[in-house]
């Protein structure tokens, strides 16, 4: 049971930490804090958190367990800012989508690693703010950790029995390779939804196209609707992952593109039953 | 009311365009035809057809009116081959994704292209085969029925009715209209998303990347899971508009890719906005 939580930019994400936690009992008393103070009132009246300070520091203060719940070109600013009001014995938490510049940026603003948990929460909807929190969110999802050689392990076992909690399965994984697999299977399909969703509202066939758009296309373009502060800061945070895996995925589009130009229909078939295999098989 | 229905291809597309109707009371009776016996034979075990012909000219004797709906590859070789069994005021019409290619096919198989109606439900799962096919598959879904100059108005007409009595919404397009917004809003991403699951197949760190996928990607990727030898002749058909709406897609991904590596924190965020407001605009 944790005291008291602080969980600071209390939207989808945190928020659904919040309600999950105190569905759950694990929780005494939640503080939120965040730059948006309507959103910190609807939290308030909607029942997530119990009561919110606008200054991060005064919401630190007494706090057991600290949860950043913002984009990650926050992070490094708020940590600075926080820092010397945190409880000594506190635990920092996130659930950044990145975790190589959380990292950094957390060493740099706080030196001291040892309660420093990292995290990210593979959940999430193109929907954001508190309104959008859920209890359930977290429900079966997985979570990873990526705790540093520094990082206590009493506090990664924190950590993890919260977010077991909230019913999702924890895993740890090194900071690199969380990097990098999340570059491929988050991070490049959202550039190429948004990418793809502008380049065709700037078509001057744009009404008819988004007219005739179907189920696959509502599916495919999804995640174009997500926060577009969130995913830039996203995309810049995991930079090096998200150019390497974008290169890798670029040369397969050109093979296909250089198939259609040709003719080539035995290897287009190729390629096509080969991935709906792979998402057959993995994705299900 | 027609006597008799005729349909090639009796999978997710045909099945369900003969389920709707015979629910709606619309049609007499249904003939089923195709490649694969065990279809067939399915087909008629789940009351999709009343019988079948695995040769195409004894299916279509007698018809009034017959439904193509097999690959974009198979039509002109079939038209060739139902020529001279078709009654002649037999009404053609097909659910190929491809309109202009169909027409090519049409005119140099029939040369008579007056009772030919091409047509394109925009319906469909990532399922194929016609244990997939369902009645209500087209219900509030769009058809657009792309006549050419030499259409008689009356085909047309039957042509609509039946498709609204299924419960779809028929619109009239140009043919070279429906083939490049069809290419932005379906070929497209089926490409991309073909390429995109491919590509991270082929990755060492495959087994994490699919195990850590999210809904997101799942949404994301749906449509990679779809049949690989429609979507070859798709491509193929459609190559010219496809490959000019890709050029100009990839030139928006460029740009995105030189913002990533270059830091520009705010031309990206324009980026995503511009695309989020169309999706929610548009998309919904």
């Amino acid at each position: 049971m944790i005291q008291r939580l602080t969980i600071i930019g209390v939207g989808l994400i945190g928020g659904s930490f919040a309600l999950a936690l105190k569905s759950a009992g694990a929780v005494q008393n939640v503080v939120g804090s965040g730059r948006n103070i309507e959103n910190l009132k609807k939290a308030v009246q909607l029942g997530v958190v119990d009561r919110y300070y606008t200054d991060p520091l005064s919401a630190v203060r007494g706090a057991e367990l600290v949860m950043l719940a913002v984009p990650m070109g926050a992070m490094g600013p708020l940590m600075a800012q926080i820092r010397d009001a945190l409880e000594p014995q506190a635990i920092l938490t996130d659930a950044g989508s990145v975790k190589g510049s959380f990292v950094r940026d957390a060493r740099e603003a706080l030196t001291d690693l040892r309660r420093v948990v990292p995290g990210h929460p593979i959940a999430g909807t193109e929907h954001s703010g508190v309104e959008a929190a859920f209890a359930n969110l977290y429900h079966g999802r997985r979570v990873i950790l990526t705790p540093t050689d520094e990082t206590d392990p009493d506090a990664v076992e924190r950590v993890r029995k919260l977010w077991e909690a909230t019913g999702a399965v924890v895993e740890l994984l090194d900071v690199a390779r969380h990097d990098r697999v999340l570059a491929a299977t988050s991070h490049l399909p959202h550039l190429l939804a948004f990418g793809l969703v502008d380049a065709l509202a700037k078509r001057e066939s744009r009404e008819d196209i988004f007219r005739f758009a179907a189920g696959g296309f509502r599916d495919f373009t999804r995640i174009a609707s997500s926060n577009p502060e969130m995913w830039r800061d996203i995309c810049l945070a995991n930079k090096e992952a998200l150019l390497e895996v974008m290169a890798d995925y670029q040369q397969n589009i050109e093979v296909l593109m250089g198939l259609v130009r040709d003719g080539k229909g035995e290897g287009l078939a190729a390629v096509f039953e080969r991935a709906k295999k792979a998402r057959d098989q993995f994705v299900g």
